[in-house]
């Protein structure tokens, strides 16, 4: 006999995707993406909703049979009340979300964030299976971090743990970059795709960064990660250098980690770190050169496994309230 | 009826301390310390099952009614075997202490760091008391930490978590300082006592620390962070100077592990942190600069209050195989 399905719900900052997962496999079964036509906590709940129900009717399940739903959001999650408490790409603070789809849904709802979602679907498939100690990093648009320790994921006193992406990196006295969070100086104001691409962009209007731009095509809204990655392999001076600066930032904030936690696995994520081998390479060599030596023994680092579909796979699996 | 005494100890690298510990009220009710005279595992296993069993006939505790005694370790250990992986202090690697104490003690032996016993102890009965998620960051002749979340000892895949002192802060482009473990960079490298003992010598003999030298009364080998804190009050530039940057190096390292693992409590311990109060004031000033407002949100920060008996009371408590 299978085990029965579970369903998992990934939540953006502009769409939802619902999906039905194989807690055996990991497979997805069935899925439904849904873009926030409206950006209210409640129009949302029903727009996932109606995907969740569906993702479900695609795969023949009866969402009664469920012992919950899990939802992994782009944001600060309060997973004992289901409260999203801070979302910047959804502009909400403190919305009752779990409270708000348990009511559309009529099952229990899980919030939690959806990296933390992420290192939970690779631990359970991906790259960090099995490993009962396993650190996901993820730099994509922003930077952040799912954490399992002990087996357990570690969500912190108040939800917020892993934000990797705000640990201040700038050097003693030199000017720190500012933040979308706010603040300055943060590894996410350095190396998240979207502080990185701005930067850029102010660098080709001053002059400097010419080669990214003919990189872009000559089109200054085009000017990316991407565009940095293929001025690099050109040879173009001011894309090493800004390689140099990030993948060091990036490598150290890692291996800073590893040295506080101990994780037998390190798995890599998101488009920027992925999508940019020559970053990734810069990065993992500064990882190795700069973590403590017993803490890098026996310390296996991949490439995350499970592509867009960690999120879903990790919120089906922490969704399911009988576990 | 009270609850059977336990035992904990404390193992350093000049001396052992055992320990009759109440585990309800956390008291001390009877202890023997021991120097090392021979510093073999096996010398060092027979002197600490001495000092036990003198710290056990005291307390009126006949050890084979005891379920397991706790060693906090000054040195990386593995848990689960019981084996000292590196105790600098020691000179040991790869010691199977834990084995060769239950040999002379005919109980079970816990093994773990001294840092994650004061942690347990600080959690169970001092500044961490109730907090699930609490970390204790202990600045002395090293740097270390203690790291309890989800109300469990966090010691990672090879039991080497915890290790703040050398997470990597040298800023990028700078001259990285030389550390103990034999890497460049650490936090401990700048912050420990003795790195920073033999940094001012250093510069006493350049000629650039006249106002510290001075502090420790004209005499270079009683330099140390205390006589920093001298000069600092008598307002000396080079201490100003010092403090400052060593202030922030430690803050922002403190700040980034609250960002990252949002604990509810954060106990600062240990000679240098607690007995130089402009060094803490700084050091605590840029913790709150720096923190991640989310994760700031509800920390309280504390002086470690159990002083040098929360080493064998963690010990104590984490030793006991039935609990």
């Amino acid at each position: 006999m299978s085990a029965p399905l579970r369903i998992g719900i990934d939540l953006g900052g502009t769409n939802a995707r619902a999906a039905v997962v194989d807690p055996v496999t990991g497979a997805v079964v069935a899925a439904e993406k849904r873009p926030h036509v409206e950006r209210t906590p409640i129009a949302v709940a029903r727009s996932v909703a109606e995907a969740t129900r569906s993702a479900a009717a695609q795969a023949g399940l009866d969402l009664a049979t469920l012992a919950g739903v899990g939802v992994g959001v782009a944001g600060q999650c309060d997973g004992t009340t289901g409260v999203v408490v801070n979302a910047p790409n959804l502009g909400w603070r403190d919305a009752p979300f779990g409270d708000l789809l348990a009511q559309e849904l009529h099952v229990p709802v899980q919030v939690v964030n959806d990296l933390s979602a992420a290192a939970w679907g690779e631990r359970a498939f991906g790259a960090a299976r099995g490993a009962d100690d396993a650190v996901l990093v993820f730099v994509g648009s922003g930077v952040g971090s799912g954490l399992i320790l002990g087996g357990r994921l570690h969500q912190g006193a108040g939800g917020v743990a892993g934000e990797i992406g705000h640990v201040k990196v700038a050097p003693r006295g030199a000017q720190p970059r500012p933040c979308g969070c706010g603040e300055w100086g943060c590894l996410e104001a350095y190396a998240g795709g979207m502080n990185l691409a701005a930067r850029v962009r102010d660098e080709v209007a001053e002059g400097k960064a010419g080669g990214v731009l003919e990189a872009a095509g000559g089109d200054a809204s085009r000017v990316n990660a991407s565009a940095v990655e293929a001025a690099y392999l050109a040879g173009d001076p001011y894309a090493r250098e800004l390689w140099a600066e990030v993948g060091e930032l990036l490598g150290t904030a890692m291996a800073n980690v590893v040295t506080l936690l101990n994780p037998a696995r390190l798995v890599l994520g998101g488009g920027v770190l992925l999508g940019c081998p020559n970053l990734e390479r810069i990065a993992r060599a500064h990882l190795g050169d700069r973590t403590l030596r017993v803490a890098r023994r026996g310390l296996v680092v991949e490439r995350a496994g499970l592509g867009d579909d960690a999120g879903v796979v990790g919120a089906a699996l922490l969704g399911d309230a009988s576990r």
